[in-house]
């Protein structure tokens, strides 16, 4: 069990302070409005930093991400048979973190009449709409996070407390140059729970929440960190 | 007697470089004047930074911060006894540096016209004022303040010196991810101490102090820092 | 053929991250056009933090640039046999990473109009056309990058893991003080590769790739890291 | 001979970075023009870490800053024979390192018109001219700066290289906090040093160097510097 709520700790925190930093740097009469792309990588890696040394407590390896998960099962690292309760409780915290979001946001989301603009505080969409093109900037942000990962985690299963910075700068890194395109999910769970949730939750004037969209930041994290495991594999 | 100078001079530092970049960033004719949030948030977590590693020696938990206090007697790590010297203190400092940020900026005060803008660089104000969503926007940002700083505070009564950059970085978080909506007082004494010396400093075209919103930042911490005690608590 | 690789691997994800930081702030339709000189710096510095604690376990001394491995062998640190074969690779590796960024970005570059900002997105130019000055910012810039580098490297060949960060700042500092006049290449490699692909490439609207100026981004470094080689040598 | 060349070495570099980043983002046609106040305080910060680390080796406790000399002879912790060869040394050093700027930047230079610009890629001036205030401004901003290093110095005679990243975030948060009133000089020979140098240059266009204002960053962080000695030996 102690795993699992870590996962679902570390999973919360990242999306609240996650798509925090989103919901404070678009949605209107928030003070950070026009805060920039800089502030929205720096808000992600510092979400990252304290949701792996605030998960990592749990023993859990804090991977937070399918896409991590997969990534060490396929090297050895973490036990298949854990592979589908990790990725259910990832994608529980995510939902849950995008919740207090909303609560923490609520008179935000109340002032933003654009519909879009509400959706991006949950999940990410395309700068330019080709899906081709889009499963390959996130395959490639997301080979960048996995293979980092996989050289820098110090614990056996994942990453321990004191791979919270270096992590967290890895996605600084990732979001400042690859995630122009895209928006860097890098993270099934943190796209695919936040957008369950927006389609559940009353927000007021929502549309739609973009579910032809939605397996590209699934699918494109789970095609680039596989890739960078066979490579990681190939040759250590 | 050296604990309580410790959090008298890391509170007074506290407020004095973090109320500091606020006034650098909105007062009439300073060089920093327009910095956007991004430099709010580095500014409020160099503050934490130096406030912390300049207090840690004098052996006090470097709590600078009433919720902080309340939530470690509530896990048994503080005793409830210097509770309310530590509050006390803690308010005094926070005062003490606003007087200091007015020093330093008193040609800024004179040359700002607005009297919002003036208490701004003392006291947080919310960007839509709704008093329950204010209340749980502090109280979310305070929740992640406080369980951050319980799983990684190394010293027996709190932070030590080299806690220092860790909750400078946890701080930044908070302050990017979910500043906007309150400005992340996250802080009693660094609200109410500031509040009390704009009441009562002759500041130039000043108006109130915004008494009726007062009440927000002191209880939205507590409320965050005490539910964050007891589910660390539960389980840890 | 490991340390070899250890720089292969290093150099495209250099590249690829730093060349994408300029992309992503640059190019139409990125999400992040307009993020500034602040985010091109933190960008690059994030790339080499991660470029080198990718290559580092290659045992390379993740060197990267050629301008740092001929400044090793200057100092005795590094064979000079192996000098010419690090700087093919980190070429080769620099125009990979390149390629990864016009994939990455594909549908940006061709939203793009400007000729020349397509180019800048593989390769340095200068703000003010004047060789002689060009040369001396080059070399300037890179002498800090070298130096600094010779004071800090852990590794008898080089970097190691641990310097992953110490010279991720270093970049970040020579960036955002150094940079504005050429764009700081301070690498052969880094400009020369991507100059290369871009002259191969079938970019869509591009224009000549600038090679009138590409022999400055290539000895104004080896200029300034063969002076910092010197002066080390001259007093340690 | 050793720690004086550690001076010359930290210092011209402390300044060559510092003052460069002021350059790069004032100076016209500079590709950072307009980057703002935190490229300026993260360009600073960089500047100490890089000049701290590079100095430290040669055992000078790399002051780099005449008030951190003389508060270090203040506590007993440095010698006071040493002080005014430190403070020379410190002075030439960033005259020489102002140089390297105006080489770097030199087509930049020549494209600025405003005489007042060009002064500021050398030396501080007030946002608003008002000398008291001016001095209590230097003076809280130098108190911080010199409390916080004796709190952190390491080494028996100053800095050493693990101090190089705590000191540069100290300086980052003064940049950010304490920098809006009169740009931070916060140390004489940082500002003395390239003052004279701007008197002595043949710049194109430039007018005066404003010498009515020189005595105030000097005598404001000397002030500043031994008001945090004196608080600091009170109760250590």
């Amino acid at each position: 069990m102690t795993p699992l709520l870590g996962e679902f700790i570390g999973t919360a925190l990242l999306v609240l302070l996650g798509n925090g930093v989103v919901a404070s740097v678009i949605l209107a009469r928030s003070k950070a409005l026009g805060g920039g792309w800089l502030l929205i990588t720096v808000g992600w890696a510092m979400a990252v930093f304290i949701a792996v040394f605030c998960a990592a407590p749990y023993n859990s390896g804090a991977h937070l991400n399918p896409a991590v998960t997969v990534a060490l099962a396929m090297t050895g690292r973490f036990p298949w048979a854990e592979v589908l309760p990790y990725i259910g409780v990832q994608t529980v915290g995510a939902a849950f973190g995008a919740l207090l979001v909303w609560a923490a946001y609520y008179k935000q989301f109340g002032e933003t009449k654009d519909a879009g603009t509400k959706l991006a505080a949950f999940s990410t969409g395309p700068a330019v709409r080709n899906l081709p093109a889009n499963i390959i900037s996130e395959a490639v942000a997301s080979f960048v996070l996995v293979f980092g990962i996989l050289q820098l985690a110090s614990a056996s299963i994942g990453l321990g407390a004191l791979d919270a910075l270096p992590v967290a700068l890895l996605v600084m890194g990732i979001g400042a140059s690859l995630g122009g395109a895209t928006g860097f999910a890098i993270n099934p769970a943190r796209d695919l729970g936040p957008r369950i949730l927006h389609a559940l939750l009353p927000i007021q004037g929502k549309q739609g929440s973009n579910w032809s969209y939605a397996w590209v930041p699934v699918v494109g994290p789970f095609v680039g960190g596989a890739l960078a495991a066979l490579l990681y594999q190939a040759h250590i």
